[in-house]
């Protein structure tokens, strides 16, 4: 299967499209919203502000969700700017997806989120340019040495493909406790490699000290079977199982199918990202929320939204005619298990510099000049003025939300740290409003959410 | 009529597609192809070939079409810097048409069309970065400074908006011999307003000595009621009248609706240039090509080729249910029509380079650093040189091709010049495949086509 043909987020505006089922991902972007500011704060606090500031959203997939976290970046910038007193710097703007992601409709909301954009930060702002850059970001996408910011939410755990597998993931369509220990080796190293081909390609197209944040649909347990991240599609592997027996899919079908989808821990994603060399790690957070985002049809909108994002994959290998009936059969199974138990997703969410040279790099020629060792230690103590920087920040925010106090790794030491919920009102984006600060401020903080920064 | 929001191309591969039926707008980007490879050497000859370099198409639409130009562009280039023994620069492409494109469609033809031009340039060339964008080309589109090389071909006709009329346009939905004065100088005053805004903008985007190449589909006669530019809508109005009196559309609809299209001579395009004063002009270029392209299904091919461009407008205007009956009305007058006379449709070409300074700013400021006073001298002088160029240039394509020794304006003296139709196989185009120079080399020389330069 070439997957870059194959999966994409449900198209169009419709009931089942992914642009009306994103509230999770909707969500996840407003908690990440302090964790953008902070970064945008470095960027522009480090160097002046660019005249052209060029930001990238990888896997913009369409719909509301498409232009928030954009929004996001371009409020803290122009923030900054106006402290300052100096012009705003022209933004480009590249919305990344596969090409058999939905521009149509992504192109379609532009001009309304334009004029909304004007109305809120005013005639002085900008020019801001849009591109939509259809691709997969495992590869290059953009001209060397021309990025300040990345952002990306809720992709990196797609896969560019589904592992090689030496064995059949018998029963599984993902990870699971019953998977053969070759195949959570083999979706772990896949996952190992795609990341670092995805660091390496941005490594290229970021200049010095650009900054990424990208959130990470993972899990907080080291045990890549855990159900925290595995329930989800285990519960669609039952549903699937129970068409087999009912013999509307074949099984030799099903024994093929696997998603190409991993959930990194914290500890993997940093792993990766130290080994792999080009940036430095300012922040490593993680935060989970409930399936149930509204509680409210949880059972509904959680099966409409993994409808949307995973019909194109399940369609390509069982056929469409067989999806309605599948996805009223996972539905039945959801709705089982929320009334029984608490259900969560779990986000990893790092922020990373880039680095003057790789540390590979560094270590190869043994030499620095003073320019490029002051950028690598400016770099490598990132984390303490962050600290420091991050405190003051949280003087704002303590009495709005509550945390998670649990150890996730042995090895981090775990510092207490909370994140508002930044957009406020998901329904609000939903319609296609997008929210001034002052909106925002006054909206009421989103259950079901807590937060947890740890040490590096 | 917010005319952003209503003006597409017809979208999708489907038979009555804009992409299945642009025969005409391929033969005449194929013989732009000498100019384009003149302009590209011009561009890179002035200067080292810029490491990171920008291309936009504007107005692409959809189909085989909308990278046909572009891969023109590249192969010049590559030619010129394997020719010099340079890296490959790498290559950033934006291409633009209004939001309401299909964008899905061209974004998944890309992979297909990266394969073929790896397979023809090979791996030493490139990278070579796609986007998309939407917007208008009469606003800005690109960051200040940032684009090498423009091209725009069929799309500078199409006005921003329908000229506000002070007389009703009564029997006719663009410029006719029975249009009021006032109708015809409101069509000119928009074109003029309209391609000006174009020049700033570009203006603003392009790098100092980029080049531009513009083709527009124009007319030859200085009078803008010449039935070498009007006759297609006037037999689209006479359609349209025929369905007022079979009482399928009210007349009222029928008058409000004119077409927001404008075609000019080459004394027109040549005056806004100089005008606007951004840019120099290298050549004025003319050609026309027979309405019925192949000589074959030629009413059938062009009422599909009218309707794929213009169904937006209308259904628009006169609803949906209308239009099959509309353009089977269309079709039969077409018949008529190419069955007693020879009908062509006529461009305008213009090679322009972004000066240093406008005209006007070296007016204004009065002084000139030695650095610009340079560049503007190789602006003003490009044409001397590229005369002399050109006609080393010529040698190859004498053989292959014809032209028409008409002059076109009593103050231009016209010299003899000849263009050879570039990519060659529209229908392996069509079929989506793109033809490396040799294949192409092979192609016979395409019927209808004649081609005159303008001394300027």
């Amino acid at each position: 299967m070439e997957l870059i043909s194959v999966l994409h987020m449900k198209g169009g505006i419709g009931d089942s499209s992914y642009a009306s089922n994103s509230l999770v991902g909707n969500k996840v972007i407003s908690m990440t919203r302090p964790i953008i500011e902070e970064a945008v704060s470095n960027l522009c606090r480090n160097a002046t502000i660019p005249e052209k500031l060029c930001i990238a959203d990888l896997g913009c997939a369409s719909g509301p969700n498409a232009f928030l976290a954009v929004l996001g970046i371009m409020k803290a910038v122009d923030k900054i700017r106006k402290q300052g007193g100096f012009q705003s710097p022209e933004f480009q703007v590249y919305l990344n997806d596969l090409p058999g992601n939905d521009f149509n409709t992504l192109f379609r909301d532009l001009p309304q989120f334009q004029e909304s954009m004007k109305e809120q930060l005013g005639l002085d702002f900008g020019p801001c340019f849009f591109t939509g850059v259809p691709g997969s970001f495992y590869c290059r996408l953009f001209l060397s040495k021309t990025l300040h910011f990345v952002h990306s939410s809720y992709c990196l755990q797609w896969l560019s493909q589904v592992p090689q597998l030496e064995e059949v993931n018998k029963g599984n369509i993902y990870i699971a406790t019953t998977s053969p220990p070759s195949v959570i080796s083999a979706y772990h190293q896949q996952f190992q490699k795609d990341f670092t081909a995805f660091l390496q390609c941005r490594s290229e197209e970021m200049v010095k000290g650009g900054r990424m944040v990208l959130t990470i649909l993972g899990r907080k347990s080291d045990d890549p079977t855990s159900k925290e991240c595995c329930h989800i599609w285990e519960l669609l592997s039952m549903a699937l199982t129970d068409m087999v027996s009912q013999g509307l899919i074949e099984e030799k079908r099903l024994d093929e199918f696997n998603i190409p989808h991993y959930n990194p821990s914290p500890g993997e994603v940093k792993q990766v990202v130290e080994n792999e060399g080009s940036f430095s790690i300012d922040r490593l957070d993680a935060s989970q929320v409930n399936w149930d985002v509204y509680e409210n049809d949880g059972a509904y909108n959680i099966t409409k939204c993994i409808r949307s994002v995973a019909e194109s994959l399940l369609a390509n290998q069982f056929g469409h005619a067989v999806m309605d009936k599948l996805f009223q059969r996972y539905l039945e199974i959801i709705a089982d298990t929320i009334s029984k138990e608490t259900t969560q997703f779990f986000s990893v969410i790092v922020t990373v510099t880039k680095s003057a040279l790789r540390l590979q790099e560094v270590a190869h020629f043994g030499i620095l000049n003073h320019q490029q060792s002051a950028n690598v230690e400016s770099s490598s103590s990132g984390v303490k003025n962050l600290l420091s920087e991050f405190n003051d920040a949280d003087e704002d925010l303590n009495e709005k939300d509550h945390i998670d106090d649990y150890i996730l790794d042995p090895d981090n030491q775990v510092y207490e740290n909370v994140l508002s919920d930044g957009e406020g009102d998901e329904e609000a984006a939903h319609r296609g409003e997008y929210l001034s600060d002052d909106e925002a401020d006054k909206e009421p903080q989103l259950p079901g959410t807590t937060n947890i920064n740890f040490s590096i």
